[in-house]
């Protein structure tokens, strides 16, 4: 039998097709890839980014390329293959693209000042363990299992923790350390252009928009932030069509994906 | 009413003490710390490794002092302060350590060449992410609660992931890397010098000894790395005498600690 989520549309649309057209040639590096999966597009944008030369290789997940199986034989995607060797685990994938291309892109990764570069690890570290798991399980609550009081409090610890990770960002933005990107906006872009779902599925999201209630500072930053990650060339040519992506979605707002990470916010735990 | 844990004992013990009293004078870094932490025992044992001049300073987890209180509002232990300011995450302030003080210490904790570190920083991730919630899993079990059939699973997956990680270091060792130890040694070496937690409140951590039945290579790899370890000096230095640990360790055999990690454990979460 056919896994349930087998019905993910083949290939990515819109402006990534096309940057997935770009990269068909076989280079040094070769991305394993999905083009819906936001663990990839922190990758991948960070390929974009720094104008690194790479392979594309469209992975469906349930057809699963022998190449990739020997590479990784749990078959994650992102994978990526250097000099014939597997890299995994996005974040650690996009510090190893800056410490083996320093010299490759308009702007450095991470700062220099060690101190500076720690904090910025930090708040990384803080998208990975309290922001995405929070996105989900905002997203995949089921308010006839929960009831309204839990999906008010899902809802709400989400929120909270946009707005601490934003007030640690430089006052003027538009990003985190101020006018140029780096690895702390690429790591969290893909779930930042992924706030429709909320509006989609789950009656809005609870980010106020300009001078709706609630509206203060800390939000403005945000929106502010927001519109420049959505306004980025690379993160544009890495996304696809939103009427491909809402199948897939509506998959975690159900709460029947089966995905890893779907599976362990199901059973109460975080980005494994 | 003081919270149940209270009773901890108020310092280092052993070899540790000495370690403390040799860090009591200002110095340009502070470690905020836990003498029975295994977090703090990650960044502790890299500043002695690296010979880094810092101040130690017992955190009494009931009763936080205001300087820690004013630079992480959360309280909690590893914090350095560095210039004033506040770092935390152990696994950032290593990399920090070695970012910040390049020339200090014997050894480097990263191999220069890009891949093989961020190959290594998988397997840190491995430790955080997959070994150190199964090893709370299999120590909170309570069999009463969850039947033999699932304190075997816990058991078996907790020694599962011991193999995953030592089949990628390298064959000779004794360390991961070969003769040398760095990073990634030091933030798993915590938890591989508890394993006696095993052999005390759950009836045997199920690693064979030599000969055993069960011993295999990979086995034989593994102790040969664990004693690699326990034989360290700087890990000597920053361990406990085995008594005090034990009154802590058996609220989480008994599953009643109420750290934020034996609750997210319970909760059925990782470490966040």
């Amino acid at each position: 039998m056919a896994p349930p989520d087998a019905d993910i549309y083949p290939e990515a649309t819109g402006q990534a097709i096309d940057t997935v057209k770009a990269h068909q040639s076989p280079a040094p590096l070769t991305l394993y890839a999905g083009w819906f999966c936001p663990f990839v597009q922190r990758v991948w944008l960070v390929l974009e980014e720094k104008r690194i030369p790479y392979q594309y290789i469209e992975v469906n997940p349930y057809h699963k390329p022998d190449s990739l199986l020997k590479l990784n034989p749990r078959g994650l995607v992102p994978t990526l293959e250097y000099d014939g060797k597997p890299l995994y685990e996005s974040t650690v994938v996009v510090d190893f693209l800056e410490e083996a291309y320093p010299d490759h892109g308009s702007v450095p990764l991470y700062p220099k000042d060690p101190y500076e570069k720690a904090r910025q690890r930090i708040w990384i570290d803080y998208v990975t363990s309290r922001i995405i798991p929070a996105y989900h399980r905002f997203l995949q609550f089921q308010i006839e299992e929960g009831g309204r009081e839990g999906f008010e409090k899902v809802k709400s610890e989400f929120l909270g923790h946009l707005r601490e990770w934003i007030k640690e960002a430089d006052p003027e933005g538009p990003f985190f350390a101020g006018k140029e990107p780096g690895a702390i906006d690429f790591s969290f872009a893909p779930w930042v252009i992924r706030t429709w779902v909320f509006d989609e599925f789950k009656g809005g999201s609870g980010i106020p928009k300009e001078g709706e209630k609630g509206d203060d500072e800390v939000w403005k930053r945000w929106r502010k932030f927001a519109e420049a990650i959505e306004n980025r060339k690379s993160i544009k040519e890495t996304t696809s069509e939103p009427e491909y992506y809402k199948p897939l979605y509506k998959r975690y707002a159900d709460n029947i994906a089966q995905s890893e990470l779907a599976k362990s916010i199901r059973a109460g735990r975080g980005v494994v």
